[in-house]
């Protein structure tokens, strides 16, 4: 299943993500990656801080980025974020991470999470807690 | 010289700030305070992406952080940022960390820079940058 | 062409780098998988320093990781770092992140780079400096 | 009380943690000090991690750097760490983070810590922990 829902989040290049040749440093985009889920998962309905207070968690156990230009300090950027396929076990993010006027895709990420419970033991969320599978169905139909 | 224009920068904690505590690592209050920084010296008038261009650096040369208490992840938080003094070769920074919605804060700060070339070298601003000069002058008379 | 030269690097996870799943987070690999290519590079016989100061920079295209344990504070860590393929234009970079003791695979990646000069522009690094590529090319026969 | 021991950590730049000015990042100093810090402690004879573990925390209440020098991608650092004063609530740190071949001092640094339990409410841990009060107070005669 493919989902329509996406969130937005803005960016803007700090001194500090900078690297010596000028530019992003790439270990910053898995970060901005985590910001844009963030975004996604509270416009959910369900806040990613309630939902570990709940007990479930969303460890990663896939990173992929490719790497298209380069942003630069006090750069305006976006994230787009979005759910690209969903099971009960799993779940896999895709992020746009663009130049904000002029929309040039800099980066372009995707992250695959399985469901945990508090000690990092696989669940089911369908069963474990299904009212947070519903929310991404609902969300994702 | 005290300076009357403060600036306003809000924050969304991230995961990756957050560390096994619970809560943000202190080492982000200094990127924080850096995006604050940023922010502020915009909002003078001249980018300071651009005053590196032009090539004049501000490097710290101290750096000052007193925790009052914790912020934790997806807690939306501002930084209110200050020029303490400022003479043509110094720069003092002062900045708070409060929560957003309360005004409680969390940390306080203060950076000390000098002003330089792009060799890391000191100068004095008023004669190297005598237009960089006159727009903090200006702000904080 | 498979490199059978490797370079080992050792990690002591810092507190810093955990986060509050109370495991290292995930955004530290890639700043590790550096670590490893510079000791990598080192060994080759020219630090990447040196490489840079003549003028040839290796930037990122591509970054993969799969991420199969979990490494928490104060755990000794190694990466293993191989070329995996390379030509005048491309290098693809191979990571193992395992712990020191048990030698257990936590983190493994991949790093799919170019040669570029100061400008970010792409090099045949063969006619650029063909003496880098002799030297990649010597280890990895 | 002053404290004679001290120990020594071995820090190779990373990539990742220079900035644009092409130098390190003052923001990486503070986690430098953290490595430092843990070598410390477990020099002690007790690991951080399993202080943590028995339910006694550390968190920061002040810090404070002062940059002298600058240092550079691939440079070998060593940070030098020591206590400077102790009760049973409190800690203070001195670092001293120099080049390992010259000793050539680049930043120096204290942090102020307080003794907390896991719910970070202030603990006098002659009372709370008092073997690791031994420890500290042993290593400090």
């Amino acid at each position: 299943p493919n989902c329509m829902l996406y969130s937005v989040t803005p960016i803007t290049v700090r001194y500090a993500e900078t690297d010596q040749m000028g530019v992003v440093h790439h270990s910053n985009y898995a970060i901005w990656f985590e910001a844009g889920r963030t975004d996604f998962i509270r416009q959910l309905g369900m806040p990613y801080s309630k939902i570990e207070e709940g007990g479930a968690m969303l460890p990663l156990i896939e990173l992929k980025c490719i790497f298209k230009s380069f942003a630069r300090y006090e750069d305006k950027l976006i994230v787009r974020t979005y759910i690209k396929e969903y099971t009960g076990t799993r779940l896999l993010f895709h992020y746009d991470v663009c130049m904000a006027d002029s929309g040039k895709i800099i980066t372009e990420g995707e992250t695959m999470h399985v469901w945990t419970n508090r000690d990092l033991k696989p669940v089911n969320i369908k069963k474990y807690r299904p009212e947070i599978y519903e929310l991404i169905h609902k969300a994702c139909e």
